[in-house]
């Protein structure tokens, strides 16, 4: 039987517990991978000075610690690197991860929660929501009807594992869906992709624009304040991406002016957002304090789920999903 | 080739638009429904001094006129009197209903869009937007994490057009769904189906409970201080039958104590709400202004669909759907 392979889970104590992954955690996705957690020995261990004897020795590390930085004198046998969110924007440059390892994001684990909130968003925005909230806060009742949902169309920019969650939760709605990425290569989620040189002609469009692709030097702003007067009179966005891939104050200005029916943030700059930012009182604009895409109960389970599904890919050798393209930037 | 029906839309300027029903919409009616279409001669005519020569002439009423007492004397020849509400609960007694004229109501016209709302009802409070739109009122960001909704249980009040609505989207977001109507009789929306008689026992296990009946003698305060009690510590509850099936006093308590975790009602009491009402500050509520199930563009097509099915039955001499039973009152 061959050694076991050493793997370190950082425990970082600064993130939210929702992220942390426990010891308890960490068992019960064992008994529900028994065959490949039988072939690994793992270790919790705190981020900080503990953490350095136990990175000598590891293979495969979930999380990347706080001093990054280190890893290449400090973990020599390291193969296998996990990050336990899906957006690596705030790792680059990656010139810090050591030649010949691997690694790997969390795609995958946001999908499910993001798909409801984006039948959140798509409805309450529709709905007129925002005007309605506004409404009641100056408790005046003032009826604001609404068409449905079905036959309007989203256009959704970026086709990864919130993209593909933001066209399911349109086609649910009776929406038409155009997807946006690199290549125009089709998704099965979405009616029609088209590559994201064709974005200019597709906005004027949409009733609904989500923005839902990782943050890089190619999508930085890339729903500026040109590509806002695009959009359709009285169309609405969505950003569950990156504060970054928006610029914001654009957006703040067409809702604003009526140019645009509302919007939905889940991603601000900075985070937490002060309190003099315009931004809070836009009107027809929500804000929510980026939690749409986490499970308060299962996201640990998940990730777990994830990486054990990996885990059987590494030790037979196969290549790994879901790994970080340096290039690319995701 | 026998006469032509008279029928008598009858037009309500007081109404919102989207209730009435115009020239083009009647016509564009009759073209999906071509063969009951030649058997009818429809008139729109304005509600009041100019509608009694259309009513002593009317073999059929689409709109019940406001001097609904006088049809007895002023529509002898009335044999089917159409509301183009679901709810009759304002036109209770129906003493004034002429004797052997069939009434029917506008049940059918409201689930698409009931269904849209309730997924929006369903996703806000599970993701807990009446915090995040108060802390985004007060420029405060603070992270609020919540669980998916799949696996969530939800307790329908009425399996009528709204209540399966409600089932319906319900399953899709992954919940179980228990309905309650009057007597225990299954409905393919939901998963069980209990006499109202056991709500008392039913209560505690719901995460969701949705007020989805009509308002009548039985229905009236169906959901009290004592019920509201009964309810899961945390659980939410939804409102878009009519106000007068809770005791909204008691809701308002039972939040400000965090004893409930969120509501949305769609129905107060009365409409418009008044400024000085101490609904429009309670914690964790939110307040729609009977927007719920009304769709802004479709309302009147959907509402003519309803009844040329209707007609087809009607010329056929087959019984109507949707009849009221004044014993029941609804």
């Amino acid at each position: 039987m061959p050694a076991r392979l050493r793997v370190l889970i950082v425990d970082s104590p600064g993130k939210h517990p929702l992220y942390r992954i426990t010891r308890e955690q960490w068992r019960a996705a064992c008994a529900r991978h028994p065959a490949p957690a039988r072939r690994v020995a793992a270790r919790i261990v705190r981020d900080g000075p503990a953490l350095a004897p136990a990175l000598a020795r590891a293979e495969a590390v979930i999380g990347v610690p706080a001093r990054r930085d280190e890893l290449c004198a400090g973990a020599p046998r390291l193969r296998w690197l996990h990050h336990t969110s899906a957006g690596v924007d705030g790792l680059v440059p990656l010139d810090w991860l050591p030649r010949g390892v691997a690694f790997t994001n969390n795609s995958g684990a946001h999908g499910a929660k993001a798909e409801e909130y984006l039948r959140m968003a798509y409805t309450m925005l529709n709905c007129r929501m925002p005007r309605i909230i506004a409404d009641q806060h100056a408790r005046r009742w003032r009826q604001v009807f609404s068409p449905g949902l079905a036959g309007q169309s989203a256009l959704i920019v970026g086709l990864g594992d919130l993209g593909k969650a933001a066209a399911r939760a349109a086609r649910e709605l009776g929406m038409t869906v155009t997807g946006v990425n690199r290549s125009g290569r089709r998704v099965p989620e979405a009616d029609a992709v088209h590559p994201v040189a064709r974005l200019d002609a597709l906005l004027p469009r949409a009733d609904y624009v989500v923005l839902a692709t990782p943050l890089t030097a190619a999508t930085r702003r890339i729903i500026d304040r040109r590509r806002l007067a695009h959009m359709k009179r009285g169309a609405c966005l969505i950003n569950i991406a990156r504060a970054g891939v928006l610029d914001a104050a654009a957006l703040s200005a067409a809702l604003a002016r009526g140019r645009l029916g509302g919007a939905m943030l889940d991603v601000v700059e900075p985070e937490p957002l002060p309190r003099s930012s315009p931004l809070w009182r836009t009107p027809n604009l929500v804000i929510t304090p980026h939690v749409s895409c986490d499970d308060s109960e299962r996201y640990s389970d998940i990730t777990l789920d994830l990486w054990f599904a990996n885990l059987e890919r590494f030790l037979a050798d196969r290549a790994l999903k879901h790994r970080v393209d340096p290039r690319k930037g995701y």
